[in-house]
Order: C-alpha cells, then structure tokens, then sequence
C-alpha cells in the first residue's frame, strides 16, 4: 500500500521537525534563565527583589555600604548571590580608588571591608566562606615580598570576578546530579516528576540557575517534569514573588500554595519529591534553611517521600558539628504584622519572625545534592573533604 | 514585736485588697467576650470580618440573601457562626412577611430558604445540621392539624434564636472540659500551658466564647495559661486579622506566628498542647478544618505534642463513616495571589487553594472536646450517640 506508506513517510518527516524545532525551543529557554546581579568590570547593578513581582527594576551598587545595605534590606537574598554581590561591592570599591600606596594598607582595608559584610546576614555562611577565603588569599600575599598594593587588588578583583562564574558552574552541575538522582531513584524510565520546592533558590538567590530550582531546571530541560509545587514562603513571600517570577518567566508548569497546604499537597497531588536550598549546611548534614523548612522534612517523612537539600559546598560549613550550634536571624516583626505598608495583623499582637530553622540531618532522606555530587547527610563530611584533597 | 507584727497585718490587708481587684478585674475581662453577631427581636447585624482589624463595623442582615451572601463572601464565617447568621437570616424574612396564609405555604418557604442557605459554604457541617433540625420540625408540625401558619413562624424563629443562646453555653462547656482535660494530662499542679491555635474559633466564629480559644478563654479564667502560638492562616489570615484581633482585644498573653513557624516554635517554645477547631468531625473522628490543621497534627505526632479538635456535638456528622467523603471547598485563586487589592504573586502563576483539609483521626492524640465532654476520636460516635438517647 504504497499510498499509505507515503502518507506515514510524510507525517514522519512532519513530526521529526516539529520535535526538532521544539527542542531547539526548549533549549533556547533553557538559556533564557533570568539574570539578576550584572557586572561588568568594575560596574555592579542588581534587580531590587524588594519591588518583584510588580516591578522589575535594577539598582546600581556603588560602594561596600550599598552592597551591605542592599543585603541586609534583602534587595539580594539568597547564601550565594549574597556572598557574590558582598564581594563584588567590594570589587566595585576597589577599582574606584587608586589610593593604596602600601601593601599593608589596602590589605587592611580588604579585611576591614569583608568582616563588615560578613554582619549584614549572620545565618547564611557563604559570605563568611568567601570573606574567609579572600582574606587568606591577602595574608598569603602579605607574606610574599613581591606584592605590591597593585597586584593584590588585582588577585582579589580575580577572586570576586570568578566567583561569579563558578557559581553558575557549580548550580549546573547541581541542577544535574540532582535530577540525575531523582530519575534514578524514584521515576519510572518514562514517568515524570512532580517537585515540591521552598523560597527562592533559582536565578534570583545566585549567580544564575539556581540550586534547588537548579534541580527543577534540570528535570524541566531532560523533560522529566511534570509539575512544580512551589510554597509561598512567609512571612517575606520568597516564593509568590519570586520563585513564582522565574517560573512563569521560563514557562515551567507550576502552582503556588500556601506553607499550610505543603501536607495536603503531599496527600492529594503525588509529590515525587522535595527539593528545597540551604543557607548552612554543617558536618553532620544539619540544615539551616528558610523558616518552614523544617516542616516540610517533618511532613515529607510522614507522607515517605523523599526530601532533598540542594547547595553547593561553599554553603557547606564543616567547621560545625551540629546544627544547633547556628546562630538563627531573627528579623522584624513588621514583616508578619505588614505586608509592604498594609497591616494585616491586629495592632498590638506579639509577632515572631526566626528566619530560619534547622532541619535534622535524619529527615534529609533523599541526600544533599552539592556541585561534587549527592551524598547522605552521614557522608557529606567525607566527602567533601576528600574532594578538596584530590 | 507589735511594731513589725502591725506593718505586716498592713501589707496583708493591701495585698488581699489588690488580689480581690485583680481577679474582679479579671472576671470582668473574662466577661467582656467580644460580640460579633447582634440579635434582637428580628433585627439581626454582624461585625464585617473583612474590615477586621482595621475596621470594626456591624452590617444589618435584612434577608436571606444578604444572609447567604455574608456567609459566602465571609463577612461571618466559623462553623457555628455561619449556622446561627444563616438560621438568624431566616427569622428576619420570616418576622417581616405576615403573608402566609396557609401551613403549607410557610413550610414551603422555610425549607426552601433553608436549603439556598445551605449552598453558600459546603464543608461545614453546621448549617446543614440546623437547616435539618428544623426541616425536620417543620414536617413534623405539618402533621399536627392544629398548626397554623403563625405558630410554625413562631416556633422556627423560637429555634433559630435559642441556637443563639446555646451556642453559647456549649462553648462554655467547650472550653471547661477542654481546659481541665489539659491541666489533668499534661501540667503540674502549679503550671501553665502554652496553647499553639490555628485559624480563628473565637467569638468571631461562634456565638461567643470560642471552641478552641474558648478552651484558651478558659484555661486563662483559672490562671492556667501561661501563653498562646496563633498562627496567622493563609490564605484568608484568620489568625493575623482575626484571633489576634480578639486575643489583643481581651488582652490574653499571645505571639502570632506564620504557619511556616509551627514546627519550629514546637521546638523552641515547649508547647503544651495544640487546640484547633473543626468544620465537620465524622463518625471515625476524622476532622475537616482549615486548610493547615491536617500539617499541625502531623508536626504535634512529630513533637510528641497532644493535638485536640474542639468542636460543638452539631459540627460531628455521624452520618459519615470516614473524613474521605467530605466535600473540601476550594475557593479563588486571588485568596492567595493577591493581599486585598494588592497583588502579592508574579502574574500569570497557577494556584490552588482548598479552604480546608482533612486530619485523620489516628493523629488527634489529645481528642475531641465537646459540649458534652472531652473523647478519644475512636468512641465519639458511642458517646455522642449514647448522650442523644439519654
């Protein structure tokens, strides 16, 4: 039957195009992932989270106090986009002023700079990392004669610049030990997967990708997706703004509910499984997260499905035993009793605001998903620290 | 020493005096219960629960249909409240149309009426237990030859106010066998409890005094509260706008927390007991209330915290084996995307929104308080049963 031979020829050809130009589709999305701290020698500007989802408007940081203030007033927010806007201030501040005569001088002026960054945010640990590490890099020079107040500005400007880069490496290789991880160990070969996530991790809380989100991305681009649940997050709404913002942004299927829905979401909608961020991970696998993170590994574990944390090891602190040794922000009060100007709770009411809590390492069931791979929270110590040796 | 012996006498004197003031003080505060629906002789108003707390204003309810509609768009809401505002509607209709010339016809219209009301929130299980009750009423007085239009009118709007009146009295049942239910099981003689709440069930949900923070009321009446966790109950902020509202207002010591905190502040804040209301428990105990109860349960079972349902016996629905048949509302997505008229999610987001959840039995450890005494879930159906026959 020649004819119809014909026919299915031609709608063969018909459909391998269409799969064609929809993958070339979903590949250039792929690409499209939103961009929210942009620097460019020397020049450092950020989207002001505080106006998203209504506005999208971006704010030039200047100086070292800016970059502080943009931190603490959370226009930034997220462990490592804090710590690359928190370095770059200081790249800004570095490139603007020509002053340094000796060594001595402009490394203190680094050190000074780092340590007052390190104060906007307490909790999450990677400005503490990077300031660490920037500040080893100026004492090793310190002891070389042949620095010069020249060329150690120019080392660190390196550092910050890199640091940007790397992320963006690291959240990819996130993005795909995660979703390699989860394919393998709880979808079907054709089955795809329905992620219930917290806060924003994505584009918007790092250099570009995202961690947790990252994962997200990653399902979405191999097509083994499903569906996003995402949390709005309060009382700062994280979520609704603007993990809702980068997902409607990449077109990836997903729903918003509240922090009280996590558990009815779990019992009627089939979540796959929970991928949330960290701020701190420490040596015994510990997690402080965003406040409700804990819930939604209590909940997870009661509904047996499986809760991973996605960061990178530079959000890792192995100097920490266990997780009731972080110190847990507390923020204002306005931020439960308000929403921007509008009050929304009684005049007069008590309000508490931890912004973060600690996830047990044992609720952590699917593992911790780092840019070197995923590990149970008892072997991330080992790991990790092999890692660095190698 | 007479000196000494003269000086204590007085210190004992003004000590009695200030603690005969204190618990006057206090007995007046306990009395002072807010209003929230205003009855009198066929004139019906209610505060407007959308304004709250900015706002404290009464709206007069001349019909059923504003009736209806204040249920709907939840001027009033709360279980019990919505029955006695929907039955109190009935009565307002009925004390102002003398038109019914025939049984008959005045049956007609009662049933009828009662039936629209019993569209505008399907969950609750208690406008649907009241329009029965006097659906059933109605047809029995339709058997007796000597009713008359006039004393079936009378004996409806008879009912429909003593529910009123009742409601009240049930919570004060309520909040008496709640209350010494806590202090028998989990305090010590001499201390206090720390209350964690959920939603509003307070007097803006029932007649007055509360279910759950009718127990709450209580336990602070006897001294035995040392402090209240009300959550702030996203989507709609019951807590935030209402609970706070009349806990600020009867000034019991209380801190509002997101929904997102519960698990946490059960780690930090040595919680005695969580105490939630309910919109239907059925036969095997499980219990429809607001979205986010069904997440608490399973984080008290977590923290080895008692979790209790208050709810009168007219929010039990017998006829129900298992939570499972329940019909959960889902209400608009803009409860969640939008604050008011400000919008709080990127546009374009997908929501979803069950006003409530279901908590299985298994997980209410504490048990269920009613009006005629606190039981575990697994013998309600007898005891409630057994009560009715007595």
């Amino acid at each position: 039957m020649p004819k119809i031979k014909k026919k299915n020829t031609t709608f063969h050809v018909y459909y391998r195009k269409q799969l064609r130009r929809e993958r070339e589709k979903k590949k250039r999305q792929s690409t499209m992932s939103l961009e929210a701290i942009r620097y460019n020698n020397g020049t450092l500007s950020i989207l002001n989270q505080l106006l998203l989802p209504t506005i999208s408007e971006f704010e030039e940081i200047k100086s070292v106090e800016e970059g502080w203030d943009a931190i603490k007033k959370m226009k930034v927010r997220g462990a490592p986009a804090i710590a690359i806007v928190g370095c770059l201030s200081l790249v800004v501040e570095l490139q603007k002023c020509n002053t340094f005569e000796k060594v001595k001088q402009i490394a203190a002026f680094i050190i000074d700079k780092l340590e007052y960054l390190k104060t906007a945010r307490p909790t999450a640990v990677n400005m503490a990392e990077a300031a660490g590490r920037l500040t080893n890099i100026v004492n090793a020079l310190l002891k070389d004669k042949n620095t010069t107040a020249d060329s150690m500005k120019l080392r660190i400007i390196q550092e910050a610049e890199d640091m940007l880069k790397k992320d963006v490496i690291d959240n990819k290789n996130i993005g795909k030990y995660g979703a390699e991880h989860i394919c393998k160990h709880f979808l079907e070969p054709s089955s795809t997967a329905r992620i219930l996530t917290h806060c924003n991790t994505g584009s918007l809380a790092t250099a570009g990708y995202g961690t947790a989100l990252g994962v997200i991305r990653a399902l979405n681009e191999s097509s083994r997706l499903d569906h996003v649940y995402c949390t709005e997050t309060r009382p700062y709404n994280q979520g609704s703004r603007l993990t809702s913002y980068e997902l409607v942004y990449e077109k990836i299927p997903a729903t918003l509910i509240t922090d009280s829905m996590v558990s009815f979401a779990m019992k009627q909608k089939k979540i796959t499984a929970v991928v949330v961020g960290a701020d701190r991970v420490v040596a015994n696998g510990d997690t402080a997260n965003k406040i409700g993170t804990y819930q939604l590994a209590i909940a997870a574990k009661y509904h047996n499905i499986p809760f991973y944390v996605a960061a990178p090891s530079t959000s890792c602190d192995l100097s920490l035993t266990r997780g009731d040794g972080i110190v847990i922000e507390e923020r204002p009060h306005t931020e439960v009793t308000f929403f921007k100007d509008q009050q929304i709770a009684a005049l007069g009411i008590n309000a508490w605001n931890p912004a973060f809590d600690i996830t047990p390492a044992d609720l952590i069931t699917g593992g911790i998903i780092t840019e070197k791979g995923v590990f149970k929270p008892s072997e991330l110590k080992q790991k990790l620290t092999v890692k660095c040796e190698v």
